[in-house]
């Protein structure tokens, strides 16, 4: 066990719980096993304690500065090989996904968060993607 | 809107949904109002996505320097005019609770989380808090 670094733990499919300090600063891989960015944060629906959102961070890598793509946590999807998380989109359909900047994403949970949860799981709906209301 | 600074957000009931990097690091206080520590992170089931426990840092207030308590996230009620968490349980309850250190919290969600899982819902089962498995 001393030999275990923090990837080896991470790697580990036999772990059913992770930390939500793991999950985030995560690597993000597209279909086509680009990296494009990472996991910035989650968004979690306070009363039953579910992860909606993991909120991806692109950080200029596609060029777009500091936006920020929530993504239904269920389209996650984590690769061992890898070392990061694989989402099934490729580049166009990851930039044309909804983004936000920093200070829209605390509006995300707020009294509108319907008119976001629409327009993001009608994006992803898609590709599985089922609404948490 | 300008004026709404982290903790007025972090306030407001009407908020479905939180951001863990604002979770983590907010105060918890026991039955009795006394602060007892801060949400030091979160272990989440990574297939359903669901927030297991809240990990509670105690961060040597009640004596026990670097220790953490994973609490199941439904014990977990947000009291504005606090500005943090209660969880309803006095400081006897919460010393006597099951908790680790820093290294033991991966393994809590790796091979052997029945077990860890079985001690910790056995002590807050009479709590209301249900299993996850």
């Amino acid at each position: 066990m001393n030999q275990a670094t923090s990837e080896t733990v991470l790697d580990r499919s036999d772990h059913k719980l992770i930390l939500s300090s793991r999950v985030n600063g995560t690597a993000v891989f597209n279909r086509a096993g680009e990296r494009i960015g990472h996991v910035d944060d989650l968004s979690i629906e306070k009363l039953s304690g579910k992860v909606v959102y993991a909120i991806l961070s692109f950080g200029g890598f596609l060029g777009i500065g500091e936006k920020f793509h929530p993504i239904p946590w269920s389209l996650l999807d984590y690769e061992p090989e890898r070392g990061g998380y694989v989402v099934p989109l490729d580049k166009a359909e990851l930039t044309a996904a909804p983004y936000y900047d920093r200070y829209e994403l605390t509006a995300l949970g707020g009294p509108s968060h319907l008119s976001y949860g629409e327009r993001i799981f009608g994006y992803y709906g898609p590709y599985g993607s089922v609404p948490y209301w």
